[in-house]
């Protein structure tokens, strides 16, 4: 179990540290990357960098994001990370025809499957789908979920353009309220419909393009009304909860206003304001902002038991950085439900 | 002499409330707004809501936008703001022809003059311009600042779907050093090539897509290079600084990642980290922000000399703002900053 295995190693620091919105590939699936041919100006600036450049970083994530076995673990040693909640990396399956995607989606599984099986105090998994048909995807979240032991679904933005608010996506949504598992809802690069001005200033890819595209893909979503039809549906963005935690003033007073004044009629009258749904409906990981300014804010303002620790590796594989994090002065027992037990309760760990 | 007229209104709280991002609009630009045809549909959903809803919000801001005198003031009265900063209303000329667009803007800084002339004490000007043709709008800007004594540049985001981080702009910036004068960047909807997946979900306007959008024009104008070749440059950005402070950790991070490994070659090479450009380049209001937490975070983060208080008038008209604002709980001396004296020294009133 879990918990009971770790505990040596959390003695002097007094919690464990669980990252949360970690990152692996298939050696198949860089293949599928590879060969893939796309009208999608965002994969193709992303994925034309990770495979195409010689750039450490490049050549360091590729090699990191394939392995589930020694470089891993040794990684996570060196950076004190005790347990790592790990995804198939984004753009997972969506940017594949259906029938691709969905056997990706079962091969990644299995493969995590195993590396978990193999490493179950150090591995939790979530479970890669193909959104494309919703039907197909509840089944593979089915099996994750009762066959694999996986604990959440990653789900990576928009889908060959098409964003996840549509109705008829909801049926995954209707599963994983039944399963009670949360859905991470992960950047992918902009849609074409919308990245031309991130793309030519270079500001596509994590820099910003990402953040405020899975921010828009959250708050379609909650407008959306999925909450209000699936009230303990539980998402979890990361990146500091894409800066909606410090939108929500705003969010809150000119989503109103535009309700009021019905600006779109085609939208649904919401049961709350949207930061109520920030509050009950969507935790918030620090992947990506090592930060305690940020890190605080999210607490302060969506609630200290909503917010968890990642890492974001191999993509931001800094030890420094977990330093950083130890030393923030926030009260221990908030560092803790930050490091460890927000993480235990949110996936289950050790269940 | 605005500070001395004024100072017995202050003497209560110890401090003027100087609001710097209010809007008004001349008749004559909401009629040619309301025949413009034009191929932008954020431009569209917007003027097209305003000039055309029966909802009270809409009704109100047509009516307000136009007044430079007795409703103003009046309401300024009411809501206890002692001076305004004011602007054309976005998206100003940047939806015309270059010609319209620099005589609008000519007669619009004449419309503000004579009220800025009228009410002193009340009133200050920022000067519209058409960037079409920057050497038109350099005259225009010296015309503003010399002869009508404006205190600052208004760029109502992108023109006609092109930003301002392109160099036939830079002579405006240039202009603006020299005059040293700050360039208001305020919201314009997101332009064509960006707004789809805001638009069909409700979410392209203040509550989400301008935020985004100034923020990614923002980072454009800091990506060009612009600060390092005008260092004394000013710019102002609202709505607690469009998220881009809360942001500043995974700007930093990923941006020197991306410049490290020559991900785009055609960017230039800053010579500083994003971070150094907004607290040395860029001033912050808090207009449609009305909340302690984020303006505490923008005085945390770029620096408590930086963050101005701001209304949004008449867009966000609302007298208990004021009053939440004026009950924060921050030192003394940074609430005078805030509401009174950043604003003083930016804008130069009462000089």
């Amino acid at each position: 179990m879990l918990i009971k295995d770790s505990i040596d190693r959390s003695n002097a620091r007094g919690y464990l540290r669980i990252a949360t919105e970690e990152a692996f590939a298939p050696a198949s699936v860089l293949e599928h990357y590879r060969k893939l041919k796309l009208d999608d100006p965002g994969f193709n600036s992303l994925w034309g960098f990770y495979l195409g450049s010689p750039s450490e970083r490049a050549q360091s994530v590729i090699r990191r994001l394939q392995d589930l076995g020694g470089e891993r673990l040794a990684d996570m040693d060196a950076s004190g990370i005790d347990h790592q909640v790990i995804a198939l990396t984004s753009p997972g399956t969506q940017v594949f025809d259906a029938a691709t995607a969905a056997a990706i989606a079962i091969d990644a599984n299995d493969e995590l499957s195993a590396a978990v099986n193999a490493h179950p105090d150090r591995y939790t998994g979530m479970v890669a789908m193909a959104p494309h048909n919703p039907d197909s995807a509840v089944r593979e979240i089915e099996r994750g979920v009762k066959q694999l032991g996986f604990k959440a679904v990653i789900l990576n933005g928009h889908t060959l353009g098409e964003y996840h608010d549509a109705q008829r996506y909801w049926p995954i949504y209707e599963a994983c309220q039944a399963l009670d598992v949360p859905v991470y809802l992960h950047p992918n690069a902009p849609p074409k419909a919308m990245i031309q001005p991130f793309l030519e200033s270079g500001l596509d890819g994590a820099v910003y393009g990402f953040g405020v595209d899975t921010g828009l893909h959250m708050l379609r979503i909650i407008c959306s009304g999925v909450f209000d039809r699936f009230p303990k549906l539980q998402f979890i963005i990361g990146h500091a909860g894409e800066a909606l935690p410090f939108w929500q003033y705003r969010l809150d007073y000119m989503y109103g206003a535009g309700q009021r004044s019905r600006r779109y009629p085609h939208m649904p009258l919401l049961e709350h304001p949207i930061s109520h749904y920030l509050s009950h409906n969507v935790y918030i990981t620090n992947s990506g902002v090592a930060w305690q300014p940020a890190i605080e804010f999210c607490q302060k303002v969506i609630g200290v038991e909503r917010v968890l620790y990642a890492m974001d590796y191999p993509y931001q594989f800094q030890a420094d950085e977990v330093r950083t994090l130890d030393e923030m002065t926030i009260p221990a027992e908030h560092k803790k439900m930050f490091f460890q037990t927000n993480a235990e309760r949110v996936f289950k760990l050790g269940r």
